[in-house]
């Protein structure tokens, strides 16, 4: 896996949730897609998605528990997760994780 | 000023300076140069220089003082500052700081 992305926009400015618990910067391509770069400090979160998602990561490990879900799985850096539109899914992370988001 | 940079690579993984205190990304330019966007929460800090950086303040306020000055002065959203090659700079932010750094 490449460890950048090429001939893309980036957004110079964080977007900030959970009072700064997870911080990302968009990433824009070509071809009108887009992604995200982001860290997620240790805590407990639910995230909601508009557009479906999938959750890349990069570094750290995190439980995740979908929508509808009553089991937690782990995932560590090299695994992703993907979760529907307008959904939700609970995260709880013990160490700082590091993860793309691919949106669409 | 443009609210992105374009046609860059931005490197996947975020770097981590203080225990997480300042959150940073890579960003490469076609030319070799490299920029850095990140995030300093709220904290008193000393940043080390090897390449001379300027420092452009998006969002929030610090107050600094560079290696050798007595004087602290406060920079907000739009305003830069300089840093020599092997110095160094204090920082304090009181809310979370958006920013850019030019190397080189």
């Amino acid at each position: 896996m490449s460890k950048q992305f090429d001939q893309v926009s980036v957004v110079k400015q964080a977007n900030k949730y959970f009072d700064g618990k997870c911080i990302s910067y968009n990433v824009l391509f070509a071809d009108g897609s887009k992604k995200s770069v982001g860290v997620i400090f240790p805590s407990s979160l639910t995230f909601n998605t508009g557009a479906p998602e999938v959750m890349e990561i990069l570094g750290g490990v995190c439980k995740i528990r979908l929508a509808g879900a009553s089991e937690w799985t782990t995932y560590g850096a090299g695994q992703s997760f993907s979760i529907a539109a307008n959904s939700s899914f609970d995260i709880e992370t013990v160490e700082l994780l590091d993860y793309v988001c691919h949106f669409g």
